[in-house]
């Protein structure tokens, strides 16, 4: 019997928590061995299924020696690190939906984990329920990618879909994402372009072999500036705006971007309306690859964690680890093409960096959207 | 050092003779050990990379004890069948992008390598190279599928999209399709929906336990009956005609289709123009994910192939098991909705089965397309 511990049984945590119970069978028979939840740390008295034990504390969970994966949903970088280096030196795998955590201290603790026998996995960290994270690492190995394009942030695309499709105005549609429960108390790791910043840091380290930790050099911007024109003028054209999360291999190593672009209808990466998420990467043999799905929720996500839970139980070998070799952030600004609203129709620079976009658009300029092919 | 034999040297042999000498660093890193091409077995005299040894049988191959995995890229049931079945039976993994062998005889061939300590992979056998079986086998393994859709025959796929966005006769775009090397000497497995059957029979293994000789029970019509009125008809409503391989489980088991239907446009899987597939399936915890891509060529192929490749020789235990319990083909017609062009327009005929639908709509009409939302 595999023992399983929950930390933090928010709404994914109960969400892998109603996973393993109800599926208990077919995961004991995926895994070739008995998976049980056998506790759950929260410092809430939350419902739980019966025969789990609630602790407060993560000494108890590691004082049993049936418990070999603690699933960590605990979210940010306080305890949640505190707990996962704890697990991780006690030999335990460690699975996470927390990208905050990853992309910050990741860096550390994937040898950490090496270094004491155990896995840190991630799947559920970038595009919920969408295997994405695995299948690069492992299943694209065949074929180096040089490039990388998502949306991986379904709230804001929820907002941009809503403009585009119901011709509502930002606030507008930002009510309606409140209204449905899919704002954080703290929108602006939403919105800013947090969020999609750390899972771009996720996704290169996949992809290029990045430092997840460089995710603090990833220029990033949200879509905040976004008006309702600029949605009707990207219409006009055959084109949508987006919230994109790039990423490219470059000769010295990688360079990415995370900002409001504009995307022609006919790219597979406008399939992802509402709270859809779609990664797409290009190898080099295997050409345009495209992962689609829901990427947050909690039973979604709670697939995603479950499923690395039986990755990092029946494999005695290493998974998910980096094929690619390590690979710099390359800080010399992207050049590209870029568009912004002037009187009532979009002035295009072609060749040109962020900042040079900025400084010919001048300050009257609303926002500044890349300009994708 | 793990030793490589390719038997079959044409289009997709060659692929993966090119990705594990241009990647042979990579790929040995990826398994943890040296992977290196040591034979080819084709009975033409082919180029080869330098170092690998040409041989006519399977003998010489199977006598090297170095030789961990086959790759088997001859197609058909005949020699290629002979073949896979000699090397699991000399404990060799098989890795194989036929999916006529798998959907004919992958019943036998599993268990016998099972029973050898052997693997038989297959992923390349659907959507070309996009990873799709590996994911559902496993990763989604906390998420039961309950549907499965797929655009998974590219020749036919190219086909319909040059007759709706070049306004081509199906004649023309079949000429067309000639001339850019899509279609085989003998046309009928795309056009006429053999190959997009097979396919069905494997993604319906995976995501419900089905037996892959189900293949020979699930009804399928080609797209030889389509003509350009009726693109055009599709267009006015919104939607497109594709070619779609169509699987649920039932209450009993499973049941499935392959056809020409109506797709709306705002459905994800019209994302797949030209020779590009889409797989979309549907789980109990993670709703809707598709996978896109290239569902064939040289390098996208071979590129799946090396992935199981790495799979089977860096993994000590079974990969790509089967999670779902065995589901029986259910035989009962599936009911839905049909229609056929009558006159100037399209004739919807909703709850009735293929048979009812056919005598409903008379010897008269053209092709009778199934209607999805």
């Amino acid at each position: 019997m595999i023992g399983i511990a929950i930390l933090g049984y928010g709404v994914v945590g109960a969400g892998v928590g109603q996973l393993l119970t109800e599926q208990a069978g077919r995961l004991s028979r995926a895994a070739g061995e008995e998976i049980r939840l056998k506790y759950v740390a929260d410092i809430r008295d939350v419902q739980l299924p019966a025969g789990v034990k609630l602790v407060r504390e993560l000494d108890e969970v590691l004082g049993d020696e049936s418990v070999r994966v603690v699933v960590e949903t605990i979210g940010g970088k306080g305890i949640a690190y505190q707990y996962t280096r704890r697990a991780l030196e006690a030999g335990r795998h460690v699975v996470s939906s927390n990208k905050e955590l990853v992309a910050t201290h990741g860096d550390e603790l994937l040898p950490l984990a090496r270094q004491h026998g155990a896995r840190y996995l991630y799947e559920a960290a970038v595009g919920g329920g969408i295997p994405v994270l695995f299948p690069i690492y492992e299943l694209l190995c065949a074929s180096p990618i040089t490039r990388v394009m998502g949306i991986v942030n379904g709230t804001t695309n929820y907002i941009l879909t809503r403009m585009k499709e119901a011709n509502a105005s930002f606030p507008a549609a930002l009510g309606e994402a409140r209204e449905l429960g899919y704002l954080e108390s703290d929108p602006s790791a939403d919105l800013d372009g947090w969020d999609a910043r750390r899972k771009l840091a996720i996704l290169a380290h996949a992809c290029f072999g990045a430092n997840l930790a460089d995710d603090a050099k990833i220029p990033f911007e949200g879509i905040s500036q976004i008006a309702w024109e600029d949605v009707r003028l990207a219409e006009q054209m055959g084109a949508q705006v987006k919230l994109i999360a790039h990423g490219q291999r470059t000769p010295s190593g990688w360079t990415g971007w995370v900002g409001p672009a504009l995307l022609p209808n006919a790219h597979p990466l406008c399939v992802a309306r509402d709270v859809f998420n779609a990664v797409c990467v290009t190898g080099e043999a295997v050409g345009d690859v495209m992962f689609y799905g829901r990427g947050a929720g909690s039973l979604p996500t709670a697939s995603a964690v479950v499923g690395d839970i039986v990755q990092a139980v029946k494999r005695s070998e290493p998974v998910g680890e980096l094929v690619a070799e390590r690979a710099a952030f390359d800080a010399a600004p992207c050049v590209g093409s870029f568009c912004a609203r002037v009187g009532d129709g979009f002035v295009r620079l072609d060749g040109a960096t962020r900042a040079e976009a900025a400084a010919h658009f001048g300050q009257d300029a609303g926002a500044i959207l890349r300009v994708l092919e």
